[in-house]
């Protein structure tokens, strides 16, 4: 198994960054605190994951498809760690979120998601390349024991939090967050935050049961475009999750603005969710100490300029 | 003398951000990383001189001119040390930074510019409160002490770096990060960065005089419209600062660009002078270590749309 240089692994995670903000507190009448995301390594909770996976696996080179966050997460990592990555993306992605994975130092595979779809390429190069790791966004043990150091770090920071809310998607966060918080001891009950167009997870813990959406949910919070829940995780969320908020649209509009006026924070709008949930429903929150995880920033601007 | 209790002492100042932007230090060749005061209490560095002055003063009214930061920050620090402070302001000030200062607890007194001028409406307020402290944003020496703790912990934390960069206006935030570091004995020199359009703590420097602006300079850095430096600010900088880099309003408007694109960082335009200075002229920061100061980070949604 290779390992990276000491000098690196001390540095390979930023802390969280721990945000108050006073006048938003007033305004929602919740006491909570942030824990921002947003100026991790490649500006998401993803490189927690990333860099887990990519120092723990022994293959060289890794492939992943991603049109987001995890893709950058897992180009730095890799670049960090001296390893190679390819990163599957739609060809109609935003030429900013391909520049970002390139920058990152990863190699872009660009496909024609009408001709041959992500999953079908990302098989093609791993047959291709019998040596590479395939990696899941959310659905591997590593990403999960990856983001678990976010809970591990609230543990360590004593943040005094009765709950701690997450955005949910595939589910990554949110069950790392469990095993890292059962794991350090913490009472702390984890929630998560979905959009209401997007509510699978919520539908799933309602019935006990994985269910999945029946085509790609066209949010606003595109970081909570998936399908469902991964099975990883929903084996840890089934027991571990104590609620789920369901987020209108408009709510995740609602606190990427105000995390924007109140907190000086650029939040992209899957990491404004567990925000969004204080706006939607605040009732199960009261008189309680809460900690919002905001889980990235990379939003374009064209889309942010219309939300703030 | 009144004092605050221990608990919310212990909890007045917030450490600034330390934030890396591989791609944004990648982009400029510089190896630099951001301490950011937008996350400060009230959004910017300013809450450090306001709540060192008004935690020293024995006056428990307090009066100010400000249609920005310093308003908000001396504001919120009386309501947390349950004094009060009145804030002239612009009758033509943007509502949102009127309510601002309202929401943090400070009593409002607008003034028609064209017929009372701020400075004759703040000595109306203060002769018809004998009690009050007439409080300057910048020049005063319990300002400058205010600002130091932002250089004692660059100290204390140990960030690594050979030149600190800071935006200039009346000077306030430079002459305490010249105090704050020459007290623990860094030999890390202190730049400044100012607009040039309004240049003149630049002029003054290189002629060895206070040199004052004519008008008020219609930088876009609205927090370095000041007239001149303060004179106590001037008397720490005209032997402290080793530079100052002047920067077009077109650098301003890429830095705030930049920070939002690769650091994920909301800056207003005056916070975003630090790094404007890398774009302007990298040259005397080439293989140095360097901190850049971003002060603070509350801009009108309407003038970052445009900047992004």
């Amino acid at each position: 198994m290779p390992s990276a240089p000491a000098s690196l692994l001390l540095r390979t995670l930023r802390p969280t960054t721990l945000i108050e903000a006073p006048r938003l507190r007033s305004l929602l009448g919740i006491d909570f605190v942030i824990a921002s995301e947003t100026f991790q390594y490649t500006g998401s909770f993803k490189f927690r994951a990333a860099y887990h996976l990519a120092s723990s696996v022994p293959q060289e080179l890794i492939v992943t498809a991603s049109s987001g966050n995890f893709g950058q997460a897992l180009a730095y990592a890799c670049k960090l760690l001296g390893k190679r990555c390819m990163v599957v993306m739609p060809a109609t992605s935003a030429a900013v979120k391909v520049d970002a994975v390139r920058d990152f130092g990863g190699e872009v595979h660009l496909t024609d998601v009408r001709v041959k779809g992500r999953a079908e390429r990302v098989a093609e190069l791993a047959a291709e390349h019998p040596d590479a790791y395939v990696a899941s966004a959310y659905d591997d043990d590593l990403v999960i024991e990856g983001n678990a150091t976010l809970g591990a770090e609230l543990c360590e920071r004593q943040v005094p939090m009765d709950a701690v809310i997450a955005p949910i998607g595939g589910g990554g966060l949110a069950s790392g967050l469990v095993r890292g918080l059962a794991r350090c001891g913490s009472a702390a009950k984890v929630w998560g935050a979905e959009p209401l167009l997007a509510n699978d997870a919520s539908r799933s813990l309602a019935e006990g049961r994985l269910i999945a959406n029946e085509t790609e949910p066209l949010t606003l919070a595109d970081g909570a475009r998936t399908i469902s829940l991964g099975e990883r995780n929903w084996n840890v969320l089934r027991e571990g999750l104590s609620g789920i908020v369901e987020v209108p649209e408009e709510r995740i509009r609602q606190a990427v603005a105000a995390l924007y006026r109140y907190a000086n924070l650029k939040v992209e709008p899957t990491g404004a969710l567990s925000v969004a949930a204080l706006f939607t429903d605040p009732e199960p929150f009261r008189n309680l100490r809460i900690c919002c995880v905001v889980s990235g920033g990379n939003v374009d601007p064209d889309i942010y300029r219309e939300l703030i």
